[in-house]
């Protein structure tokens, strides 16, 4: 009965793998999915990692495309950004994470996945809720968290038994996926600083981006993206594309303060240049095709869907709902968007639709129009003041101030 | 019994001087408020073409700190931009301008107010239902909507009387005021293209601003700015100040596509600097001192409370509820926010707070923390997932596909 | 070109006959859709009224079916009660009624649709916005309204022209439907009397109801109705035996203040049995099925979804996104629920469902659990007050009121 | 340094001043605050039966007026009903005993607080939760959650050291407080059968109540109840009275399916007259008194606040912010209400208002109006229908039936 480990290579899983050994007796297998930012020298290097330090075996799991249709691709239809700036970037990705591990788990006929999270963070809930749900039988060990180790503590560890100890080659610390790369360091532990210019391994800062601005335009159909300057491609590589692009011209890069699942602060920076491209602009296409009530309500479920994902609650059945309204949403959802790059900063150009609302054929705001005359109009005004002319009247027998004036 | 005329000496409103003295038989007030951009020449040039078209008397009034005390403090505290972007430049102006002119109407024993507007847009809707809630017996005139008159009509009528027609000395129709200015033009009857740079009137193009940044520090209390760097100042005077801060650095310039209150979509580009930098600021200090829950509840009925605003339901009585609410929450929104201003974005380097809820002496994540240990988190993860693991287990009999995997 | 019109039979649609007639110089053909509550003798005598008026074609429309599918379903389905007592009774008739007119004038090619809406209700925007949207070109006749016409006006033609005038049997005006019937009177025109037990037509007053109860179980699949005590029937037939049985025990009777879609308060009784068995008992069945989330959020989408039915706003698209949020929740809604009638109040018996989340082999509340133990229980507690204790920490700072305590 | 137990008298309180005693070493107080449902003799036999348990103390604390100052007027203001019937009797109850023990805690100097929660329930977050936030630096004691005892355990305990164990007059669990009874047994460990009519312990079965019904009237003045049939009285004191009155009519009693803070469901049976009668008056009072926007956004708000009392978070400031929102709806909400009771039935007569928009004067449904006339009408209707109209020809493109027909 074997242990599964899911296996990012740094120093905490590091330490899980001869030490799931020792203790557990059991051989350790690793598991690492790549959700963005692995390359094959990265995936290399961990294979290696993982047979030097005594794995019996070593998983790389493709996890991209499932991450883009099971989480990304209603993060992009529902706008989802948490406190208006931040994609969610790591959310999403332990949930493929742990998915992934539980079915390697159920191929290797493994008795229980190990993870290396601390008390301490968001990352431990969502591996946790996810590995009970799909991996029912499974146990679960956490050696960091259980023994409240210590970078000192597991470095220690490494040493003694003669291993090498990853070296860190920043002082922040990193995570690199599709949707976006997080950093970590001396002034997230605060809220007064931002992050040097050289914390973000990708994007460049702004004011050393292209002096000259760069155009896009992109496709949607059903609300996600199908090419850029009418170029199809599939979505991970339009991702791909846009975060490339979007790193040159210094966007996409910001810094959060949000809630961490267990009640405390944490603060975040990050960069992120295709979420916040794509989110812009498919924000605006929706303006023209959907209705006030469509945007209204979809704008609440959509932060209430982020919020649930943000706090390991993928797998409650609300989502499922929540996503069968957002899909519904999604049918007029077609057109292109012209958006502009230029140091830090994206502009709206223009979109246009063949399902536009904004039809000139039938009405212009503050232009002619065919679908009511002026007396329509005066009869409206009438009628939309009524109730609040009663209640002015109704409220005003005890306190005409209560209305505002 | 005199007849009241909204006036902003525009071509709609010149008309309606002597086109309402001739049908009515009546004398014509004007009246101007001030709700920002109208400058001492603006106001003695507006006295003058009142006199000369015929009007009875004129009144300019100050309406600059009754809209940021009724209006434009709670856009603040509630962060409110219509389509994440558009800080509802207009629609707050025409209340306070209603509101001032049902006043006057008041003081001259006035029969009827009159206004401008056509059957078109908003502001007919904006002007109706304030004037019918304050001004109750006054009668309300609009010609323009009414006889359906075009700009040749009026322009026309005024000169077959020998007046003069105010010149356009723009192609774009542009409205400016304290919250901002917004311009209407060939580009905004669709959404395709953007507006040109050259018709916003104060803000710098981006691509023409400084090539260093601004840093600026903005203290709030109680969720209000009342300081600029340290350095004090009433409301409007540190809106007006960073309106022309911003300018200079090419930021709050936009373009939305909203719907109007009649039901169509309307497109209109804006410039409004100060909303952008204080309502981006007040969000971040917000993420620091209001719990997960005052946020969530606080954005929806903040963004409720912005169409309602938009769509002339100022005086609805569940504005004052929300008002209470949003006041509540306020309460602990104490301190200080940095902010950058460069080629046009704005971003933000840091916030501080005596109500910081980020507070390093309890814990901080992904750090120490002394509010639990790994026993207490473990029992949290496995209870957090409880939910959702019975409706999987409830769920099953006959789909799993429904859950998600 | 003709033109039709949607016949109640009542006073001023009769009216509309020769009205039309003479006034339009065309034939008139008359519409009624049986949405429930129309005998085969009604049938009949609205084919000899129409004739005897002079109507150039009668059309009587089976109409139940649509009802239930494209509206009723999902009132069951969202327990869906206006101001938590009133089933909608006969907003979505009017729809069905409207849609089902424009089939017979596009049939007919007729010129335009009347109907006998006065300008005081809510009818008229349920018929006038269905009308423009499915009939498109169809042109608007509204006599009624249009006139400003009374009993008195309409009464007088008739009998100047020799035809009868329809005699009512009561004082008050009832419109009978499958989802309820509604009743108005003088009482309904203030709100501080009942209506008297004789103005409700079917229902027996829960004071002479049987002295013993009725036990009905009712059988769910994916949240609609399908068998009364085991025996299935279609929904129709089981709304109708309900409607049936409920009356005798005198259940479903209540009176409601609500909203018109003109902003005044409207007050209307209404003797709706089958409505409120069907809808207390799905509640009942949700509530062992469905997570706390899921409930959540179709709660608040389904008072939406009711407020928007109410005022004329099925066609508007987020109705069929918030259809699609349900539908995907119900999914799990199969089962029996059993209720007791008894003197006019429905009480809950007790419910099972396959897909039961009240799992006893799991846990069961305040006793065994298989779950978590103590101190995962300890470790949830120390962790669900987090937030709440920093809140309070941060905020003590100037006010410990502020927090209640 | 004591330990000061939240005393009911139970068994597992019981047991728990021996073992404290026996495993601290330190005296034990215990503290009973009466939330309601204690009488004298109650209060005496608490009083010794502590003394017998050995402990050093016993303080019985009035809690009944800072449960309805605190908690039960915003269930009432906010109607209150989880699951669309049950009054939340118990979880307010909690928070204020937990307060209340922390202030007896605090003048002892006591080093602890004991409760005798098992690991399974609510009741261990509320207390705990409270005691946290409230008490800071007290240490929680719960032996029957941390050892996981069971009745035999703690039932052996006391009879090993010869005290009597409280002998169970009923084989089903009662809970009684001012806001109401709940009752659990054998038939809430399933969700099929109803409870017997005799586990209730006050209400009479619907029945079995008198033939003849009751009309009371109650006069609300700011949400709130000040008089019965117009005999004031305070509001603790007119609960009490409509608790008995409704007993004796068969009112309030009822079943309830929710969910735990825990994440299972949970049964429990309720009879709970008074919040009920209240409730069902206070939300008709309101329906002539608001708009509808206020009923709206109260009623989801009241729906959120009634679930996060539910979980323990009385405590978030979110909480304090809707108590803002829901006072300042309250303003007039005034008047009186007419309610029949009758075999287990609560009806509404009627109601009125000084504040009531229900305004004859102005305009009545489906009467006269002089607020609008035809033509208005017909304007708002042609408008309120444009956005559908809109959606329908911009999706039509693609598919027609989108839309619903």
């Amino acid at each position: 009965m074997s242990i599964v480990l899911a296996f990012s290579g740094g120093l905490d899983t590091s330490f899980c793998v001869p030490y799931l050994k020792e203790t557990y007796g059991e051989p350790v297998y690793t598991v690492t999915v790549n959700t963005g930012g692995i390359t094959e020298e990265d995936a290399l290097a961990l294979e290696q990692k993982s047979q030097t330090l005594g794995a019996a075996g070593h998983y790389l799991v493709e996890g991209r495309y499932e991450l883009y249709d099971d989480h990304l691709s209603y993060l992009i239809k529902g706008n989802v950004l948490r406190g208006g700036v931040y994609p969610l970037c790591v959310g999403t990705e332990r949930v493929v994470q742990a998915r992934k591990t539980v079915e390697i788990a159920r191929q290797l006929g493994a008795k229980a996945i190990a993870h290396g999270s601390t008390g301490a963070g968001n990352d431990q809930v969502r591996f946790d809720v996810a590995i009970r749900l799909l991996g029912d039988d499974l146990e679960i060990i956490t050696p960091i968290r259980d023994k409240g180790l210590s970078r000192q503590d597991t470095t220690a560890f490494l040493l003694e038994r003669g291993f090498e100890v990853p070296s860190k080659t920043t002082s922040y610390s990193i995570n690199k996926g599709l949707w976006g790369t997080t950093v970590g360091g001396a002034e997230t532990l605060g809220t007064t600083d931002p992050l040097p210019d050289d914390a973000y391994p990708d994007t460049v800062a702004p004011a050393e981006s292209p002096d000259a601005h760069l155009d896009l335009t992109l496709t949607f159909e059903n609300g996600l993206p199908t090419a850029i300057d009418g170029v199809e491609a599939d979505a991970v590589a339009l991702i791909e594309t846009l975060n490339d692009l979007g790193a040159k011209y210094g966007v996409g890069r910001d810094i959060h303060v949000g809630d961490t699942i267990l009640g405390i602060k944490g603060r975040v920076g990050f960069e992120a240049p295709a979420p916040l491209i794509l989110i812009t602009a498919h924000r605006e296409l929706e303006k023209i095709v959907l209705t006030k009530w469509q945007r209204f309500q979809k704008d609440h479920l959509a932060d209430f869907y982020g919020m649930l994902l943000h706090e390991a609650q993928h797998f409650d059945p609300v989502m499922r709902d929540i996503e069968a309204f957002i899909d519904s949403s999604q049918a007029v959802v077609n057109g292109t968007v012209s958006i502009r790059l230029f140091k830090g900063h994206i502009s709206i150009l223009g979109c246009d639709s063949p399902h536009s609302m904004f039809d000139t054929g039938v009405a212009t705001y503050g232009e002619h129009n065919a679908l009511w005359d002026g007396r329509d109009a005066r009869g409206f005004c009438q009628l939309t003041g009524v109730q609040g002319y009663l209640a002015l009247k109704a409220g005003k027998t005890e306190k005409t101030s209560d209305f505002g004036f």
